[in-house]
This record gives structure tokens, C-alpha cells and sequence, in this order.
């Protein structure tokens, strides 16, 4: 029998098969001073310990794969790596304390570039009093930068599992505009993008290569008010939406009108902004459900602005179903990503 | 000017840089409640948080620097790469709690194969009821293994920086295993190492391919006792001693007669064995420092028993000095290990 390739099978069964050989040979015998509360399956594991919740993450990033050195800046790299790892803290209500980082550098860098890259790697942390504590150098090419992530919790955190039949979803700030800046890294000529003016296109480059700052301050908005089921955007919209539900069991209506696009996008059609928004990864906004009078009542003060896109429904076959206007299911080709799969 | 290369500066070097750029910048309004004792230049961070002290190490293992996995089974090399982060713990005095695992893997590669892999990190983290609670997959060649470990300390900590003078230097079990199954696994006709029976040369090999569990143990064992200075040997007991005078700005005397050599090793010249006993990297020994009464009293209870090597010294220009049967000072060659520098 030929034997299965990770390209046969994809990134998300290899989880799946992984989360259960870790799941069936777990020892038993867990201190119970510090109580898992939840491991495999959402931005961070959380654990109680004496008087506080803590939270563990990690998040690695290829060269090549996640970013290239030709068309970005070091310090943007960097900066990059750090918020998606302070973006998973964030989708937990959580606040990040200590990190430690790996990186595996050929040794044909430029010291310049490695210290260029740190530099970005502390203007994200630092911006949340975070410190970097530990790591670790190999040799590799293609390069990589991994950060494992320790933080807590003062309130109740925010999980994937959460979400509740009949709550509203809501997205923070706008989305669409960091995969129209990947796009025009890719090929500056791309035709679908024809219509963006200059400062549009330096818009949605800006958003690709050093997107915002993760949403620390609003995770822990949310959390204080009572919020309790969230995700980042870190792969898109549909496939972290998607995500929320199957760990919740619910599923998702979503109004394709009322998605928040990135202004820059505006000349595009209503179609090629919505499919933006829903594929559009490495936005690190985060996507909310809570009734809908808590959401109005968030919006008087969360830090970024968050909209209403839909409502939590009960489990149908399909995670997220995607409405038009006319309240009309609508069949978007939209895709995830997976890391062994070409599509 | 012409641009630094890392391979110009070394792993060192780069460690340095980073770690002035990473204090220069450090934010002072950490929280209080996580107070950072020690971070960068120890085994492990730690910091004490409400009712515990807590401990975070990561470490790297890539694919054709740290393994190969040609010579070596998947489950084996899942093993070594969990049992280098439980060492680090080890060395801290600590008790490992949870980890988080990332993966940088060819699309080519077998989902049995990743399987094996995990299975062998399972085994070495069970072993101490350790558990894998979250991780990263992203595609990468040459494929790695990232593991984050969080652990605590019920004692005070065994750190780098606290060997006295007067103190005697020990170390647990025997060293020298792992670099003549290395060579051995290079070379399989090594001229060295021509004279070992077929049952040594298994060893050696099993010594490194397959090392023994990290000393949490006998860590916890020393913390308890009172010992307050220690360090593990990843990089070879010369490179690891010098680390731990370093960081206590002492030196050490050690008297290679004294060294605990392997006894698969017992063939070759006297010279030989001490080089390899000096140089063996991924040992997953402790070495530490204590009064000689406390290392005999130790001796009777500690799960895998040390040998007393040398003693620290007040520092001097030399780190650590190696001493002959007769108290000569010997000029062994004695290399460390970089990851830019070839040697």
C-alpha cells in the first residue's frame, strides 16, 4: 500500500490525527495545582493556576513561505511574527507578559538584517510592555521565526467554544485589505487591482507588511464586558469564522452587504471586495459573538470600533453561510489556506 | 564597508548583540504580579508569579544540523528534541507542566512519519507528565521541530549564575557517549574509534541517537538539598562549565583524571576519552555546584549519581582549566560548537 504524503492528506487532518494520538496517550497524572482548561484547538491553552489564568502560545514564520525578504523589510518581518503571536493572546482577552524566540538564520545574513528584525520583533512587544526572555539560533535556509508566547488572564478568557445560538457575530476595524496587498506584492500588475489609485495600493501594501497592532486593548475590553467566544483573523474571515463554529457546534449566517471592507478597495465590485474580506488572512481583528445590545453597548467604547456581520444559528451542515442582499445564499468560491495542499 | 555576515560574527556574537538590544529596549512597566528574576543567559526564564515561580525555555532541532533523518527513526529524533527542552527544566530545579510544539515540515514528507515523530515526543514528555497543549504546522525544507516548555519550581532555583569559590563542581552520570555515537554515525569506520567492540559501538550509538531521560529528578533532588548553581550539557561539558563560570564570573579547575567517561569508551587513549567526556554535546547531564559534604551527601540519594570533577576558582583570563593526572595545566584543543562558524 503506498504510504500517505502530508500533500495527500493536508495540514488540518495531520491536527486532527496528532490532537488525538496527544489526546489518547495523555498522562492523568496532571499537577493539580495548575488545572488545564483547555490544550489543542484554540489561539492559546489555558490553565488555572494559584490565583491566575495563564495562557501559552506559539506561531512560527517561513521564509518563503510566510514572507520574503526581497519585498519586505526586516523590521517589518519582525514587527509581523510578534503581532501574530500578541494577535492570538488578544482573541483570548488575555494580556502578554514573556516570550522566547527561535530563530533558524543562514549564515550568509547580514548581522544588520538579524538585529533589523529584532528591532521589529521589540517595537510590537514593547508596545504591550512584553519582554522577550529566551530563544534559541540554529542554522536553517529557508530562515524561520518562531515565538512561544506566555500571558494571563484577570477575567474569565475568550474562547472558540463559546459562541451561542441567537448571538450576533461582530468584526473589529475592516478586513480585505491585507490579501490585496499580497496580491500586489505577488504582481504589482494584477488586473483585479487595476482600479486602486496610488495611495489606495500603499494602503493595502501598508496593511499587508506591517498590519496594525494586535488587538490586546479590545480582547480585553470584550472579556471585562462579558464577552466569551472569540478567534483572530489570521487565516480569513470564513476559515477562522468557520473555525469558531465547528468548536462551538453552531453555525454562522453571515450578510455579505454588511461585511466592513477596507475603504481602499471601494472601486472594486461588491464581489471582489466581499471574496477580499472573507479569504483576506494576517488581518489580526478579531471576530466576536455576544447579543446584540452588548455589541452597541461595546461599540460606545471598545478602542477599535467593531460591526455586526450576522448571527450565530443553530449547527446546519455548512460552518458559515454566506447571504446576499436579497438574503439570498450565496456560492462563493472562497478558499482557507493549508500549508501541504496547492490549490 | 563591507556588510558583517553572520558566519563572520558566530552564533556568540549575534546571542550578545541581541540580548544589549533586547535590554536597552526593555519596557519598565512590566506587571508586578509577574516579576522577572532571570531572563536571557539561563537555561530557562524565570519569573515569580503569585504563588509559584515559573519557568519558559524553547529549543530548536533542523533537519540536517541536528538530525538527519537518514540515520536516525522518527520517534527517536521526536524523543532527543523533547528531552533537550525537559533538560533545560531540569537544569532549573523545575518540574515541566505544559508545552507547545511547532512544526516546519515537507509536503513530500509521510504522515506516518510525523506520527513516529510525535509519538517519540509523547513518550519523553509522559514520562514526566508533561503535556503537549497547543502548537504551529507550516511547511518548511529542511523541516524542524520547535518546543516551548513552561514549567515551575517548587524550590528555589538551581540557576548559571550562583557558583562560589571553594565550591566543588559535580556531574551526574557519565558524558562522552553521545559525540562517539555521533562520529560513529558519520563514519562507521571512524579510525578513532576502531578499537570499540560491537556492543560499545551500540551503546555510543544508542547514547546519542537515543539519550537518556532528561534529570528531572535528580534537578528537583538538588534544588531540594540546597544546591543553587547548574547547568545541563547540550553543548559539551567544557562549553556548558564555561557558561556556568561565565555567569557566576568564577572559573574552574578540572581534573581530567576525574572526568565520569562513558565506559563504552573505556579502549581508547586516556587522551581521547577526555576529549570526547570534554566535548559531547547532548548529554543531558546536570553538572552543578555545591560544598564537597553536600555532593557526598547527596551521592546517597540522588536517583543518578555525580562525580565530583574539579572546583571553582576565583575567575582567572581562562574560563575553565583542564588539569592532568600530574596537576599540569593541559592545552586540549578543545572545541565548542557554533552554528555560523564552520570549523
Amino acid at each position: 500500500m503506498r504510504k500517505t504524503k502530508l500533500k495527500d492528506i493536508g495540514e488540518f487532518s495531520l491536527i486532527s490525527s496528532l490532537q488525538k494520538l496527544i489526546e489518547d496517550s495523555a498522562p492523568n497524572n496532571l499537577d493539580p495545582q495548575f488545572h488545564l482548561i483547555s490544550g489543542i484547538g484554540d489561539d492559546a491553552a489555558i490553565w488555572e493556576s494559584p490565583q491566575s489564568t495563564q495562557l501559552l502560545t506559539t506561531d512560527t514564520v517561513v521564509e518563503g513561505v510566510h514572507f520574503n525578504s526581497i519585498n519586505s523589510q526586516w523590521d517589518d518581518i519582525g514587527w509581523k511574527a510578534m503581532t501574530a503571536n500578541l494577535s492570538d493572546i488578544a482573541a483570548m482577552g488575555g494580556i502578554p507578559l514573556y516570550c522566547v524566540i527561535s530563530l533558524g538564520l543562514n549564515p550568509d545574513s547580514f548581522t544588520s538584517d538579524i538585529l533589523s528584525l529584532y528591532t521589529g520583533i521589540l517595537e510590537a512587544s514593547n508596545e504591550y510592555s512584553c519582554r522577550v526572555v529566551g530563544g534559541d539560533i540554529s542554522q536553517s535556509a529557508p530562515e524561520f521565526i518562531n515565538i512561544a508566547l506566555f500571558g494571563y488572564c484577570s477575567q474569565k478568557p475568550l474562547t472558540r467554544s463559546n459562541a451561542q445560538i441567537g448571538e450576533s457575530i461582530a468584526v473589529t476595524g475592516n478586513v480585505g485589505g491585507s490579501l490585496a496587498g499580497l496580491k500586489l506584492l505577488t504582481n504589482s500588475q494584477d488586473k483585479a487591482l487595476s482600479s486602486l489609485t496610488n495611495l489606495e495600493r500603499q494602503a493595502v501594501l501598508r496593511a499587508h507588511i506591517r498590519p496594525h497592532s494586535a488587538r490586546i486593548h479590545e480582547g480585553r475590553q470584550l472579556a471585562s464586558a462579558g464577552v466569551r467566544a472569540a478567534i483572530d483573523i489570521s487565516d480569513g474571515l470564513y476559515a477562522d469564522l468557520s473555525r469558531l463554529c465547528d468548536a462551538s457546534k453552531v453555525s454562522a449566517k453571515v450578510h455579505q452587504p454588511l461585511l466592513p471592507i477596507d475603504k481602499s478597495l471601494k472601486s472594486l465590485s461588491n464581489q471582489e471586495q466581499s471574496l477580499l474580506a472573507l479569504q483576506s488572512g494576517e488581518e489580526y481583528e478579531l471576530i466576536y459573538t455576544a447579543p446584540s445590545s452588548l455589541v452597541r453597548q461595546l461599540n460606545n467604547s471598545l478602542l477599535t470600533s467593531s460591526t455586526i456581520i450576522g448571527e450565530i444559528i443553530q449547527q446546519v451542515d455548512q460552518s458559515v453561510i454566506i447571504l446576499d442582499e436579497n438574503n439570498i445564499q450565496r456560492g462563493l468560491a472562497v478558499n482557507g489556506w493549508d500549508h501541504f495542499i496547492k490549490q
